[in-house]
């Protein structure tokens, strides 16, 4: 069949709206019909051709939120017309990574999903027999997607597919990290360095956790109103303050430094700012954003000597298939407020143009309808 | 008074071994009758003019036992005739590190313990109205030092002071890391790096946390034999396999990585495989060992969000006047075993032998009799 989908044909162009060839679901795999999805900075990254996993020509996307069309023999936990949430990181629930009690980097489809492929090797996506990769296991930039059974959370069908599609992404990642990696404990000092979607969700995790104070750092002051709203109760422009460095800066309005600081950018130094803004003895930074290729961390270890643990989250430490049921839950009892993040809605059509506003910074998250 | 000590006049010149002058204790301190002090890698480092902190001329020395001879005014928790381990991380109660109930760094004295000084800013030593400063608030290298109250451990009298001294800093330091620390769990694998006395130490901790695989590493072969009988389960020299980088073999070798690593050297590059052979998803390292001035420790960030945990322990994130009687205890019941780390015993006269043996790899601990 046809699926009109976002294509990358190579890194560093604008993707292209067309008609392409899907195959239908095999044995474990699901077809998937977008309803919305959301534009993350990890598209940009590898649309960029800085990612050095990058593969071309792919679909995108995976911050969708879709209906079940399809399943494919042997599919047994999920059927057509439930709700879904495509998951980057699958949860078997039998590998060695999910039965440890300690992680949520299930394996089971690693190898291929990095190679942009479904876990027989093979692709579903196509163009006049030309093979288009998979990307992130999710491709949600196309109003058909295929995936495997193990990469769905099924969710309640009275959520809005067009905003719990966040939780696919940013916002989980955001709040996970928070609550399951560092486990903020309430009146905790925290620190937030960026204020993108993810910043902006580690804030709104904060708040969750009943941190006392949560400063929030950026170099964009345009990002402070909103990070303010959600619950920011100090914010930062490391450029006002020139002569100081910042994690400097942090430790002396703290009285020391923070309880636990959170990196969501990609910048090395940044990260090294936010381990060495935390309060000796006991301060915790967790490292969320993804560095450019090949680019290394640093510190004194006297830093971890003294005290301080690095820690890093993907996905915020969150089992999709297990834990994102409930947290869409929570989205419609409102305990986690999705309306601040979407800050552009947009057809598939005009996707170029939500990347765009992602670059100069002026959107927080564009959803896509389908 | 008199006292006979070894003192450091200079960076990287012998001790010399005479009687000084030490001055009673004035309020909130103890003059403590030292009885046996081991060796430390530390004094050596301090001694070499490499520890951009030394201070001379100065009495090293911090691992030690004793009996309280006198106490200053104002002393309540420690009398004449205690038996004593000197603390360099000292136990206030008070203070926000202490009342924390997250680290053991109390800062009480910290900032004139760094200085070389008692609390009160001054020294008790001097020779011929010529100041020598104290060192890491214990100076156990004399048979009289002063020390401040809340830098005591008072233990059971029935202990061997010439063996429970190692308690004060490298047998504690090892034990307290896997058990206080990284709270290694049963079943685990674990990596030791340097075999010196601290990584014997994390071996015995391994062994009392019931870890199920103790990898040994070192580049000295001639470490092995005691690693095996302290109940390393496996024991590599990095050399012997010098087409793979170390962090690799490990991972090679244990099927994705250990659970627990422990870096008890002060070498950055192996702070950092100690780092990298430890499991994605979960694995811990601890960085014990401490580094030059200056040098960095670095690495992907990729490492930490893909789920491996960065840490430090200082004496074992143990509470000296809490936990450390308890652990004379355990030694007294065999539970900890100090006996395999004593290969030399000697008389102060000596104590420059001491460091020799040391620098050759021919000693774990030479304990100094008074």
């Amino acid at each position: 069949m046809k699926t009109r989908a976002a294509v990358a044909w190579e890194a560093g162009k604008p993707l292209q709206i067309e008609d392409i060839d899907i195959e239908g679901p095999r044995a474990g795999e699901v077809l998937v019909r977008i309803i919305a999805t959301g534009v993350c900075h990890t598209d940009a990254f590898t649309l960029s051709g800085d990612d050095p996993e990058g593969l071309f020509p792919a679909v995108l996307g995976h911050e969708g939120g879709g209906i079940v069309e399809e399943v494919g023999a042997g599919v047994t936990s999920v059927k057509p017309g439930d709700h879904v949430i495509p998951l980057y990181t699958a949860e078997c629930r039998t590998c060695r990574f999910c039965t440890s009690g300690k992680t949520n980097l299930c394996q089971a489809v690693r190898a291929t999903q990095g190679k942009g492929l479904m876990p027989d090797s093979t692709s579903r996506f196509s163009k006049s027999g030309r093979m288009i990769h998979h990307y992130m296991g999710t491709s949600t930039f196309s109003e058909y997607t295929v995936v495997p059974e193990i990469s769905l959370a099924v969710i309640n069908k009275a959520a809005p597919l067009d905003k719990v599609c966040l939780l696919g992404c940013g916002v989980t990642t955001g709040i996970g990290a928070v609550l399951n990696t560092a486990k903020v404990t309430p009146g905790s000092t925290v620190a937030v360095f960026g204020l993108g979607g993810i910043g902006l969700a580690v804030i709104q995790g904060a708040v969750m956790a009943k941190a006392a104070r949560i400063i929030a750092i950026d170099i964009n002051p345009g990002k402070f109103e909103l990070a303010r709203q959600m619950g920011a109760t100090d914010c930062v422009n490391p450029r006002d303050h020139a002569d100081t460095p910042i994690q400097q800066l942090i430790v002396d309005m703290t009285d020391g430094g923070v309880d636990y600081s959170f990196e969501c950018i990609g910048n090395v130094e940044v990260m090294r700012a936010a381990l060495e803004c935390c309060h000796k003895g006991w301060g915790e930074s967790v490292i969320i954003g993804v560095a450019g290729a090949g680019q290394e961390i640093r510190t004194r270890p006297f830093q971890l000597v003294t005290g301080r643990v690095w820690r890093g989250s993907a996905f915020g430490g969150v089992k999709g298939r297990t834990q994102l049921p409930g947290m869409v839950e929570q989205a419609m009892r409102g305990e986690i407020d999705l309306d601040p993040y979407i800050t552009h809605r947009m057809p598939l059509e005009r996707i170029n143009e939500a990347f765009e506003l992602m670059h100069e910074g002026k959107s927080i998250r564009t959803v896509i309808g389908f």
